[in-house]
């Protein structure tokens, strides 16, 4: 390596900085100014990546072939590149920056590769559990604006495991399960049966999986129940509720999707406290959580 | 958005900045530091990218959508994640960070998706374009190492597309043509007959080529001939060499592998020039370029 002058960039340091601006100066075409921006942003970072950890040919190849495992096993049911952003927190960040704290207002958490449209619409009180295996939990709550007005007929979607952590797609023959939709009533009021949310992996069977081995990380996700509520003229929410209690609070989510504000009491209801609405659970010990939702105007 | 303080980070910044840190902190127990490095590295850059430019949710999802479309279009002949990182300049960079400047030592650039292990051998003066469509091309030097020493033995790889801008591989036929290794002889000597190298579009008819299309870019990569030269005890030069007035040159190759010391002469031989070995070429014109290669110790 030669240094030409005494304080000045290297050669080598020169040969980076050129490359990088080469590659920079290549999208100055792009006709739209967002797409620009962004491709600009991919470029400054991916190289400063690459300067910094001095990347070995080896590395990028070892890169290169996470990605193509990734691809590899995608498909229809299994999203591993959703998974490989979550674990790294892109997603979480991406809802973060999209979603901008407001006073009051609920907040947000990750999406997750595992909602699904076209959920069947249960009446209010009804049970989303289908044949999902679990233990029985009832759900309520109001959803309001930030001036505390009812939102009626708020569309809420709920999704969540069953007790043996699967989704219903995640099963792969057909089922629905453990998922529905309904609306608010005129008080703004909801109430539903689901499953108390217990802890579940990630599917850590493939490359995600193994980078999660690889760095000493629990692939398990707090227990939680989904949400996504839409309202005209207010802001969608996407978000869940967690369990007060959940050892894995502790360890970490792996998808770093837990808020303190989401922590939600689940009571523990005994075999044979009566329900709320007199359904007959043949004995069965079942819980209940309440939880409000306030959403932002758009 | 609540600002607590006149001057201090804004409950906004602390949300992104704090989840930042807990996804670093979730790689603290990683075993291997390198992989540690690497990947605080990947989630502080990933991190920043996302906040800088205030990434939607829609191009989040638009970001995952390109890749698993890149994943779709991956198999064993086809790399769609290996053109990304070359149009990203992503690639170059690595071989630049990796291959440090050394003077007289010849430079490297991208190694690209198409060589092939186990390309067949030929003899000095051999021709590695078997059926493969194109100008005959003479192409002759020496390697020696940074003493001027010739190094006897070494192993040159060389593979190239035909004047149909298609690699072998491409064709998907089982072909091999246009690629083979040989051996420097006792004064570090080589030559070999290949095709006049030729302008062609990286494979652009996926993700990757539709982010060219969308940004203004050129898929075309200056016209060029692969080489890859192993030694003992030397470093592993993988290079190719440029084709002197090709008009790509100007507009710019679209993987960024170019440096001024690899643009090559490439004297063209009208047809009826005696060809330096004797062969007959039935009347066709042909070219001939020089190319001595110094490796550098390791």
């Amino acid at each position: 390596m030669t240094d030409t002058t005494a304080t000045g960039p290297t050669t080598q340091e020169r040969a980076e900085t050129d490359l990088t601006n080469r590659v920079l100066a290549s999208f100055a075409q792009t006709g739209d100014e967002r797409l620009h921006q962004l491709m600009r942003s991919v470029v400054e970072h991916l190289h400063a990546f690459i300067r910094e950890v001095r990347l070995t040919e080896d590395e990028w190849r070892t890169a290169i072939d996470f990605l193509t495992a990734c691809g590899d096993i995608t498909d229809d049911r299994r999203q591993e590149f959703i998974l490989l952003s979550d674990v790294l927190g892109a997603s979480m960040q991406t809802i973060t920056v999209a979603n901008p704290v407001v006073d009051g207002v609920t907040e947000s958490t990750v999406f997750g590769p595992f909602f699904v449209q076209g959920a069947p619409r249960i009446p209010l009180g009804g049970d989303i559990a289908s044949d999902a295996p679990g233990q029985p939990c009832w759900v309520e709550g109001v959803v309001t604006d930030t001036h505390g007005r009812p939102v009626a007929g708020a569309r809420i979607e709920v999704w969540e495991a069953d007790d043996s952590g699967f989704y219903d797609v995640q099963y792969g023959d057909g089922r629905v399960a453990g998922r529905a939709h309904l609306f608010t009533d005129d008080q703004g009021r909801y109430r539903f049966w689901g499953l108390t949310p217990t802890p579940y992996p990630i599917p850590h069977d493939g490359p995600v999986g193994h980078l999660l081995a690889a760095t000493g990380r629990s692939p398990v996700r707090a227990a939680h129940l989904h949400f996504m509520v839409t309202a005209p003229g207010l802001r969608t929410l996407v978000t869940h509720i967690f369990v007060d209690g959940d050892p894995q609070l502790a360890i970490g989510d792996s998808v770093f999707g837990v808020k303190d504000s989401l922590i939600t009491t689940f009571d523990a209801q005994p075999a044979g406290t009566p329900t709320p609405d007199g359904r007959d659970l043949h004995g069965r010990a079942w819980s209940r959580a309440a939880f409000d939702i306030v959403l932002a105007e758009r």
